[in-house]
């Protein structure tokens, strides 16, 4: 058994094991000579003249820090996988996407030489598709009821009107955000610090199983890492870039969800926090980044959605964000084959439509994040009026 | 028996039972004619042609209403008092102020020709030396157990830092700010719509004693009038002038308290607002003028005074605003007389200083707001690290 991926896939597959998410380095050495090089130069430990020479650009002495780096990278060649656990992890549901892909959200790009190297998905939703109208909602773990009401509830009522919830996956305000997403029947993007094939904190284990259903796992870790401290804060970079908006919930003064309000705020995306009594310390960060970072303060959907959407763009529910007459032909026949009423299973859409299983998942979660088609507890059907 | 007033004094005292405050057709005459031309005008029915000139230059068909404005002030003579009246009341501890006196505070000019023609007082607080350092807080009347809590401790918490707090009487947000300010042994400032003589509501006599006691009762309205809707709206604007800054405690989306807002932001003052659970109402104004109107998330004492304070200010407890080697020598005499511990009455210090009861009286109250002195139970005595 071989993988599908091609030679530039396999080796940014090798790379997020590999390296660090975030590795500048890496970064360098992927803008100036791509990722076959860089896997090469582990495997035989020399690094190319071009490489050094846009490694001494970045600064003083930096000729030590790129030999530095590739022997950091050396020293994990034995965590790399055989080609079959890949394809393995593949007909487990598992995809990479990497930049360039059809599904690779092009907002990260943003990110420059930070970007992700690749990203590892499991989960029914397109995920470039669902970033599109998306917002992130993010805070403490240690949320009051307060601000776990609250997050549910803004997050409810942004997927009724079509948007995306992305957030951590964590106990308190994440869980509360993906959660509400869920309830309104919305699709959630859960970026997590982790492998997809074993989500933190697992005590949000049905979560995460419903989140992958009715949306999509997301993490530059590759299968089987578990998450630090670190990875936390590295991953929050990725919240804030994938969403067109970051809405801090409920936040202590040190809380790790400022770094993703602070990731926002640098990337110039609309940062926005949520109020709370004065006397509450989880909500002392909301209100110091309110005051001090110019956060806007928003008490409900529709003032969030003043800050990320487009004119006119919230005043429709599920506005389609494709007009159909836009469609690409494979899309347009998956939208024939799903049913108006009850539901119908991505198999059974598959065969309707002529196309293969994973092509239907796929253009299903399209569908979804453009507000033509739900998934509700029978399967997928359309969107629309006959809609309770 | 007459009163103490000379004419200008007379005419302004006349004028705020005549017109209501704000009333500009007042303020274009007071600038161009000043006060006894109106009065005399009231008397025998004729606009003189400076101020019909005045009026025109106001704008089209203005003429008209210099002649409406002056038939409405004449319609309200029988209502002007006996000067044996005005006597009577200040021996009952009410004092006018006008522009130009020494308590008059200068800040109030802003206000160009919605200017007080005058100001009624009783209390034994110097007005002008108490907001020279003062914050205005000002909320709803149905206060939630939250906004009355943290009204009341951002008062104490402001009062004890030396500051004094500025606010409207009323139950609710208003009522808990003089409490606080009062708690800590601060001055208050009790800016009413009515006559200070029957201070609204009744329900709070005890608190305006309390207030007028240690601190001062403000109205632009003469003795015996109430207050009406409009007139708190009018009141509002000079909460707002008085102070250094306005804090919106508490308020919902249509609350009173936001005209004081408005003139705040007007006039160029800080604005702040206390944020709270976005689930209250009573907290949704405050969070909308955080948002629309640019008003600063404030949580407690400090960042207000960050926005009002001038460099250094708000480092050190009650320091004073005049160096006692500034101090003219009735002023140093008065504070001589003070003892350190214990307390003494007025009057006793009048006597001790050399000085009569009324000059007394003023400087006890330059000096409280300028920290050297402080009222206790048992009367005044010096601030100081003797206090507990």
């Amino acid at each position: 058994m071989t993988s599908s991926l091609d030679a530039e896939h396999l080796a940014r597959a090798a790379l997020t094991y590999l390296a660090e998410p975030g590795d500048r380095a890496v970064g360098v050495w992927l803008r100036v000579d791509g990722p076959e090089s860089l896997i090469a130069a582990v495997r035989n430990g020399s690094v190319p003249p071009k490489i050094e020479a846009a490694a001494l650009k970045e600064g003083h002495q930096r000729r030590a820090w790129i030999h530095q780096a590739l022997r950091s990278w050396q020293a994990r060649l034995a965590e790399l996988p055989a080609e079959r656990d890949l394809a393995a992890a593949e007909r487990d549901g598992v995809r990479l996407v990497c930049p360039g892909d059809p599904e690779w959200p092009s907002q990260l790009d943003v990110l420059g030489d930070s970007r992700p190297y690749a990203l590892w998905l499991r989960g029914n939703a397109d995920l470039r598709h669902s970033c599109l109208r998306s917002v992130s909602l993010v805070g403490s773990r240690a949320a009051t009821a307060y601000g776990s009401h609250v997050s549910a509830e803004i997050a409810a009522a942004l997927a009724s009107r079509g948007w995306a919830i992305v957030s951590g996956g964590a106990y308190g305000i994440d869980g509360a955000a993906h959660r509400g997403a869920l309830t309104a029947d919305g699709l959630t993007v859960t970026v997590l610090a982790c492998g997809v094939d074993d989500p933190y904190p697992p005590g949000n284990r049905a979560l995460f199983d419903a989140a992958a259903a009715q949306g999509v796992l997301v993490s530059e870790w590759p299968l089987g890492r578990h998450p630090t401290r670190t990875r936390f804060l590295v991953r929050n970079r990725v919240i804030a870039a994938l969403s067109r908006g970051t809405v801090v919930v409920e936040a202590a003064r040190r809380s790790g969800a400022l770094s993703t309000a602070r990731h926002a705020r640098d990337l110039c995306r609309p940062l926005m926090a949520v109020p709370g009594p004065v006397t509450s310390e989880t909500s002392a960060g909301c209100h110091w980044i309110i005051r001090e970072w110019g956060a806007v303060c928003v008490t409900q959907a529709d003032e969030i959605l003043e800050q990320v959407a487009m004119v006119g763009e919230h005043l429709t529910s599920r506005s389609p964000v494709v007009a159909a007459a836009d469609m690409d032909l494979v899309t347009a026949r998956v939208l024939e084959a799903v049913p108006a009423r009850g539901g119908m299973g991505p198999a059974t859409v598959a065969v309707a439509a002529g196309v293969d299983v994973d092509t239907a998942i796929s253009r299903l979660g399209q569908l979804a994040a453009g507000g033509f088609v739900v998934r509700g507890p029978r399967g997928w059907r359309l969107a629309g009026k006959s809609r309770a």
